[in-house]
């Protein structure tokens, strides 16, 4: 299991226009505030942090830069002394330099939130998994939005981060909680 | 929308070996019936077919090489004459030169088929989108198994895998069925 001592702690599109890409209704309110939880520890601890912005190159996207759904949201505000990586596709790991920076520097542990659960932060994790890193990622410090099948049906947004992250859970990352996560790193 | 007369079918690890990594239920048992016919399709409009096989590194994996249920499926055994991957880990594009293979021909689109849904063939997808590709990923030639979430909750193999398809679906690719390809190639 990830040592979550030395796990360094990557936050993903913590970003203002990601509640507007969806219509529907989202799940974990809470998880932008268990983001802020987990980054306070983590500079308390002083253990390293990478934060990951979304720079869409869609015309209509609020998350495009120069948009003021570009901006992090306050929960998820990088410091200055804070590595950032820039991506334009839901992957933290395509077109950044993000898996090269982390192997220069021996990281092989990642603890990993941000939005949203089953597109950028499942991706991701998929990724980070494949490509070596162990990770646990925290449920309740990712969300995600109602959406609709192919077929019409539609699942609640509770419905998709579930079932999403059971599909990740033992096969690329484990599953953990905030308080989980806070209780065990010292 | 891709292209699917030009489109390269991408088969993944339709092996022996799959059914036995779980012992939970199965749907779509008719996804390797349609995976032939989709094979069939492919060879007699000569279009190219790219086959990708799991290597597990595990000790004690049905897929390890050696094992039995490291050979592929009757309905998806490549002929010699077809480009065949070999990975070790979910997705198609890490370790091997899939990527590569595909740039250089210049090829844009592709429609995936295989197994699991929301293990190799969902990381497959999404690195394929994320990497620039058009993707039809066919809903009823894949499939995948029931599986349990962390707190203990169990979720059908269809819920596992409806719920997934819809994450991937317009994000990363588009989700057809075996039917529609098949009217929609000439």
């Amino acid at each position: 299991m990830t040592d979550l001592n030395t796990s360094v702690l990557l936050v993903i599109d913590v970003q203002v226009g990601i509640d507007a890409l969806f219509s529907s209704e989202r799940n974990n309110l809470d998880a932008e505030s268990n983001i802020q939880k987990l980054i306070n520890n983590w500079r308390e601890r002083g253990v390293e942090i990478i934060h990951v912005k979304h720079n869409s190159t869609a015309a209509d996207s609020p998350l495009r830069p120069g948009q003021a759904g570009n901006d992090f949201k306050p929960e998820g505000l990088p410091l200055a002394t804070e590595q950032l990586f820039e991506k334009t596709v839901n992957s933290a790991f395509i077109g950044t330099g993000l898996e090269a920076y982390l192997k220069e520097r021996g990281v092989t542990d990642l603890v990993i939130v941000g939005l949203t659960t089953d597109h950028c932060i499942s991706t991701s994790t998929r990724m980070a998994g494949n490509l070596g890193f162990d990770v646990s990622l925290v449920s309740d410090a990712t969300a995600t939005f109602g959406r609709t099948a192919p077929d019409g049906e539609t699942y609640s947004a509770e419905q998709v981060h579930k079932v999403n992250l059971l599909s990740l859970h033992d096969e690329f990352c484990r599953v953990v909680t905030t308080e989980e996560v806070l209780q065990r790193v010292t």
